[in-house]
């Protein structure tokens, strides 16, 4: 029996396939330390157990995105250990808060699948779900990745590409956002005046601040993550490759846009959903990411008056200050966009 | 309504303005693990809930110099965004132990405004204050910053320049110390055998070791404090301004300089006060961090027989070991000294 | 009465001699997570309370290596602060488990001692102990290391070397391994179907993965673990020395090792002793770590049907991956190998 995994290649995959992903979880207030410590988020509900607890809260949840990378991380393994690009993500849900002490798991069913013409390589969709070792669910989201065939004669089974819904239903929202004592949320110790009736669609905001990355921070979070996948992780193979370097986990500039969105959207206290995401172009260390943000829709949610969600859409950069609101690469070799994310945010109304 | 704050300018403080500043904070066991993993801090009463236990605490309590980092950095958004710099610090007193799972929080006090004679900057004075969620102090200082004007011709309002004490006094320290039980304090355990009555006011210790920074340490340490202020972050900008690089956080110093003063001090567990601090010169990554500390008065504290109080000068170098008790900057452009730091430890008598 | 230590020289030690070493330090979640930060460990009992209770633990464990890491360094301020070479280890053996919250000590006694021909140096042997605050012991293991004379001419007191068994017994094992329910371990979410019956003697596994370390990782790590060895943290001293740069501490190195056999050896979820250990080369950052293992024995443990226990040589070398399976260091200035460790692992049987 072989010890070592090799990981799955695109013709191990089957449509309707469950997977059961290792490495079981248990997030503590280790974690959410090292969050603040690799971002420097600031969002007053994830950062103390007192303002959480006069909203409503039982004690301060765990980041919505630490959670993600937490499930995402165990995914790798199975899913894109033979992955020649991450291509986006989708239906990207919150279910359930998350709170230190709890056992995150998470599990993936094949959703879909489709060979590239060259017949080398082939697009594995996923639905994976993260879930509590009570079972419940706390998140679920759709990602289709480019994989390689182990055999590039390999027969392909035929083509299912599942379709996918733009954006999520306001009617889905809100779930892992308890009912809030929106009465009790204290603006002035949260960072802004700003509520969800203060903002506009259409309404473009410059975050400001620039986040400049290193190698030791990306590889801890990544780690932290137990996000095994080696691109990011071993300089010595990847000297000989595409970049020369390592590459910077997506998820990572993710997070970095998310702590310096804080600067515009401080009482945006939770991520209710992604509706998509793209990683436009490789994020490496030395480069400053930046980010702007556009409020793309607006809604209430239904039977609740204590929050509002906005539909946000939000543009990181390398090495590009956000005041012009770049949203395409630039030309030639300027790096300019590295990210490119529509997702839902939830505030005090 | 302006979603992100442009900061305060020098014209928009007013004396006796209260500002009340955003992000409370759980401390939590995470963050106290970051701490000992940037500086290495071995201080026995903060590392060990055992030790802290036999001497009459409830459990560790968090380093204060943790806690003087996390008020800080809550007050930067609001005093300090637009600063030039930050000039200096007096009367900082420790007021109550802080334990894993209290809330932090800050307000500001405008005590002081003095505008330079350029009309491009003055000089704010704040007493800053870090609370927990029951309204009990924590810790008070002052500092002054030299900040920006929006608008050099803004009328000034005034010279207002408060008298600070050089050093505070002992009738004041120790309340963040609760009354111990020194007869149980353990000498073998905490690393040294030197209490109290072994230290003379005038003797010198050069603390021989050395540490050398790193870009990813000192900004995972500033972000841990959520501390924003943009010059420690963002190389993008900082590579086109005076210094081309980012400037280390001045308490990243203060932090290591403590550290380092393990070995000559091991027994000073507590900082009951900081009676003043420069930082001399800034300190960039790739520098190694030295210290030497002088014993400039010793003091009983009232009413109490288990500790007393030793006033220290501690001074750290960037690139020059100490054993020649360097007090001022080197020629040219030797770096030297970076730190000057006056404060109150308490050690057990 | 001098402040500062200068550690202990060769002429300081006597056989027989016990050192009881400072600071305290309870162990949290901080520490645990720091440790997944630092190194991407993914053994499941470790890493989630749910698994570790469902196989009959309280919780999930400290993991065996960090409890390691921490004793350690409690010894180098007493032991090893003059060190010219951290020469080797053996009969290293965990007791006891330890989870979050427990409090770990350490003492040595002097077990060895041999002047070297030169003078110039000699070796100590000590057995260090780590035991917590109610006296239960958790580790204990021999170091063996050459120190500097303070002085040429001091006379030796005639050498004394122990007799050290190259392995420990098989019966000696298991005790830090509480009897778990192997029926109710999870090799689906534990990452791999491979139990203690799947390996053979003489089985040679390539963990395929490799990790580039940073200067900020490893100094992050040293401090976590209160280990003050110089040559670790000072760049400024180092640059004049050996190497010319700062060494990376050597468990550093086998936790490294450790986390990147978790492919191939997922379900060896407890280290329960370490036979002996060889620092072949140094590390420096920059340098990407590799790791492969060889089955060297294979024992059931006495009276117990629940688990078994692997002798794995676990090889790790310096940008060099391990498909060839590398023992001995390269030619010339090869760095190649870098570790040589003999220990044993417990797995479900």
């Amino acid at each position: 029996m072989s010890k070592t995994s090799p990981g799955n290649f695109f013709e191990d995959f089957r449509v309707g396939q469950i997977i059961k992903h290792a490495t079981p979880r248990t997030v503590t207030t280790g974690d959410v330390a090292l969050y603040t410590a690799l971002y420097g988020t600031r969002f007053a509900v994830q950062s103390s157990d007192a303002f959480a607890q006069s909203i409503g809260y039982p004690r301060a949840p765990v980041d919505d995105l630490l959670v993600f990378h937490i499930v995402f991380g165990k995914t790798v393994p199975d899913i894109s250990l033979n992955a020649v690009a991450n291509l986006g993500y989708a239906n990207c849900r919150m279910l359930k808060p998350v709170y230190p002490g709890d056992t995150l798991n998470a599990v993936s069913e094949v959703i879909g699948l489709k060979e590239n013409s060259s017949r080398k390589t082939g697009i594995v969709f996923v639905r994976s779900t993260g879930w509590q070792r009570d079972g419940a669910l706390v998140l679920e989201y759709v990602r289709w990745v480019m994989v390689r065939k182990r055999d590039e004669n390999a027969a392909a089974l035929g083509d299912h590409v599942p379709r996918l819904p733009t954006a999520l239903d306001a009617k889905l929202l809100g779930e892992a956002c308890p009912p809030i004592k929106a009465q009790d949320y204290d603006y002035g110790l949260a960072g802004s005046p700003c509520r969800w009736s203060d903002y506009e669609i259409g309404e473009k905001i410059d975050h400001v601040d620039g986040m400049t990355v290193e190698e030791a921070e990306h590889q801890l979070a990544t780690r932290l993550y137990q996000n095994t996948a080696r691109i990011h992780f071993n300089q010595f193979i990847e000297a000989q490759g595409r970049f020369k370097r390592r590459l910077i986990y997506g998820g990572h500039v993710i997070s970095l846009a998310r702590a310096l969105s804080f600067n515009g959207l401080a009482n945006a206290f939770h991520v209710a959903a992604i509706n998509g995401g793209r990683h436009v172009a490789p994020l490496f260390a030395g480069a400053t990411v930046f980010a702007w943000s556009e409020v793309i829709d607006k809604t209430e949610l239904p039977n609740r008056t204590d929050v509002g969600a906005l539909r946000v859409r939000t543009i990181a950069t390398a090495d590009h200050p956000c005041g012009d609101f770049p949203a395409k690469r630039g030309e030639d070799d300027d790096p300019a966009v590295i990210l490119d994310l529509d997702y839902w945010v939830v505030l005090p109304r």
